[in-house]
């Protein structure tokens, strides 16, 4: 697994349920954009705003619609153990390249052993040769997060299983730890912002996997293709430029935003609560910011 | 409802699968200890570590055992609406007294507007006039919490309903802001320590829920009937000597290995990751510290 993933933005009904529909069209055309897999029910999915029921819902109606399960790495990591395993091992029977997991996020400052635990717990639950685990570092959010010695012992115990990490630390310098330790024996790390993609490329990553990969897949991936071109610095920089508008928001309600504009269906603004959609003012002011960055996302499906 | 509620320790088999009977086993031996209530799914019960399927279970083995619905006060607050709804539903099905909503825990940083529509889209779904909702604040762990702001118009827009709150700040002004500003209305400021369990009670508070409640309940309930005494200062130390005792350790596997060795079963060790076991000199040590105190929680079963 390489390339850029988009942790795909899940689509709400005006009652708050799920809406596959939606949901579907948005997958497809961020496949025609060049994403080269999709992260379904990550952080910015309001992954954890879902039910176990809607999310195994949402990847049923994904795999009726004809997308390819190998080009799905779906976030199945909860806070319980019970629902991790059920969640991975219904991705993995599905055909899924891998799953995307969160340690689980409710309690604080727990120990490297009760991590640790809790993965060889939800890997030998699964029992299943086909599982390809990925990291999920997200410390800004989940709290809870990935020491590099709890890398090691992981992949020392699961080395056909512990396939690679998304670090959305922020820190660049955790990347290139992890680059450095892991990566030269086959560990795909991916960045978790678009921001770090060359230098994580450069570093031996495998590209990233980006909210904004929603809206400006497409230029994210002509930046992974084409890293060792001239023009990589410069792409670089066009993409750096494009997120911080974004950045200037709440990231979720944002994309969203940009979503429900250009494809000219506002029911794409609904977020579940504790999130709220971007106030009018805020999507006006975003939107005027993009302009002038030349970007305009072709095909945005309502 | 007032008084002294335990937050009651999942008991768990080898398997790590919740174990019934010990906890029917449990919860009743708290009530005959003097227990007003009991905090079933909370912080201490492990409860985010329990899918909603495994809390249902549990639940319904309360009832089928007798305990009496009106002593439960079921934690049902969690990262999914859904599942808020879900399992809130079902507590008032069951004729529960009330419920400990956490707010949703996984987005840091969320508006009040946002959290505000969460406790409202649960509530109105819910749909129930018998609803209780007692708001849980554990920032510490949650990382999410409730300000008076949001607490004066949840009071506003549900006034029956929204009922009480559990204040596990560990910021004795924090819940005396809470007292000052809502108790005088009739809201049921529980703090989320014996150790303020005095200070509460002097200023027009309902008692408490505490994690030591699960091993120590008879005198902390003592001294919720005798606060008045002039013994009340003296009760109040000796109930801080024991909690200190516990808090030299990981509160839940300390409570736990208490349950264990004055049960004589050491299946009550067990923890689901990512928490893990006390190590048995650390266990050790804590029974130490307890002895001189004059500890002896007479009839815990096995």
């Amino acid at each position: 697994m390489n390339g850029v993933l988009a942790p795909v933005l899940t689509p709400f009904r005006a009652d708050l349920s799920p809406d596959p529909a939606r949901f579907v069209r948005h997958c497809r055309w961020l496949l025609s954009q060049g994403c080269s897999g999709l992260a379904v029910f990550g952080t910015t999915s309001e992954a954890n705003s879902l039910s176990v029921e809607e999310r195994e819902e949402l990847l049923a109606e994904l795999l009726r619609a004809g997308i390819e399960p190998a080009k799905l790495l779906p976030g199945t990591g909860c806070c319980a153990l019970t629902d991790t395993v059920r969640l991975t091992r219904a991705a993995v029977r599905a055909g899924c390249a891998g799953v995307l997991m969160l340690p689980p996020f409710y309690y604080k400052g727990v120990s490297e052993d009760g991590l640790f635990r809790s993965f060889a717990e939800a890997i030998e639950r699964v029992g299943d040769a086909r599982l390809r685990v990925y990291l999920y570092h997200i410390p800004p959010v989940a709290q809870v997060g990935f020491s590099p010695r709890l890398v090691e012992r992981l992949l020392k115990a699961y080395p056909r299983t512990v396939a690679g990490m998304k670090d959305s630390s922020g820190d660049w310098n955790n990347t290139k730890a992890m680059l450095d330790a892991f990566a030269p024996s086959g560990f795909e790390v991916f960045a978790g912002s678009e921001r770090f993609l060359l230098a994580n490329l450069r570093h031996g990553g495998a590209g990233c996997i980006t909210a904004t990969g929603n809206v400006n897949a497409a230029a994210i991936s002509r930046l992974f293709h084409e890293w060792r071109s001239q023009a990589a610095e410069e792409m670089q920089e066009s993409l750096n430029a494009l997120r911080s508008a974004v950045e200037k928001h709440p990231a979720i309600p944002a994309l969203k935003a940009i979503v429900a504009h250009y494809s000219g269906d506002p029911a794409w603004r609904t977020t579940r609560p504790p999130l709220v959609e971007l106030p009018a003012s805020q999507a006006e002011s975003l939107l005027a910011d993009l302009r002038p960055l030349g970007f305009e996302p072709r095909g945005l499906a309502s």
